[in-house]
């Protein structure tokens, strides 16, 4: 089974209130549509900041979501000086505090910034189709010369998905692996 | 087979010429060793740099070298808008053309950047003792929710040489592992 490669950069998830707060009345405008349905990169950038460090220009998804999210790779971590969990999106109890600045105004998060885990958006027909059902973690291939496996890629079942692999611009590069590339789904791993 | 971990971050190895020509008379101070014999962290440090793209602050590692060498991750790449071929230390035909500024002057490199390959230092005596004869590169597994496996683990056979595996920051975050950590070797890679 094979799966198609997205690599995502750092990004903010935002509510409407959080939207509100960093940009005020200005409206979202969608620049490209993303593979997953309904996802879109937005117009919009804000600062991510902790303390003296921060990392300028990272882009807004959209749409509006019922939580605000911050994905970062460990790479900007380190710059920012914090130490996120790896989470899956949604999950943000104890995550790492961080402050957003927008042109409108700024936010202090006390929680809601994380690595995003490893994952595989499917849909429950796909998971039905290729026989997954109950399955929550596989392993993937990567061929070339910064070749391996990547344990631990959690499943993402969601309606509507389509088939879709997520990992962060660490992975990608320390893989040598950039989005649109085709992977090897080679093991379930029935453990959790 | 074990072997502890050493991440590189990025570092500069230097000619004699190339560091009087960016530090002039200064001379070189030790700030601690490295694990492999004689290497170490010097105090100086210079600003790696390709048009209007620069990061400053990368150390030069001692003692001096014959030939002067740039080692970044791909994150550092991006960064830079480099695009360094993966090789091993002191294999630079081809490699990309870089500037390195330092207090006294600077260079301007038509090559010496690379991205380091993933490799084993081991002494011809451990190559013996394990076993390892004729092997050009291993498979090495890390556990944790960012675990895997890495392919092309390159052996450097050198002496003197303590057993280590160096990979890049790119490589650690993707892995979630850090400089100490204990890994397995778990195959040999008979092919080239």
């Amino acid at each position: 089974m094979q799966v198609i490669l997205g690599v995502s950069n750092r990004h903010v998830h935002l509510t409407q209130d959080d939207y509100k707060t960093l940009f005020g009345d200005e409206p979202m405008n969608k620049v490209r549509d993303l593979r997953q349905p309904g996802q879109f990169a937005s117009d919009k950038f804000v600062t991510i900041q902790n303390g003296d460090r921060q990392i300028n220009h990272v882009r807004v998804l959209g749409p509006l979501r019922n939580y605000t999210q911050i994905e970062i790779s460990k790479t900007d971590a380190y710059t920012l000086k914090v130490d996120p969990p790896i989470r899956t999106s949604g999950d943000l109890e104890g995550s790492s505090p961080i402050t957003l600045i927008g042109p409108k105004g700024e936010l202090h998060l006390d929680k809601g910034c994380i690595l995003a885990n490893r994952h595989i958006h499917i849909s429950p027909e796909e998971v039905k189709k290729y026989h997954l059902e109950g399955v929550k973690k596989v392993k993937v291939k990567v061929d070339g010369p910064k070749g391996g496996i990547l344990y631990n890629v959690h499943l993402k079942i969601l309606e509507p998905s389509l088939l879709e692999m997520h990992i962060d611009t660490d992975e990608g590069n320390a893989f040598g692996v950039k989005t649109g590339d085709v992977l090897d789904i080679i093991e379930i791993e029935r453990d959790e």
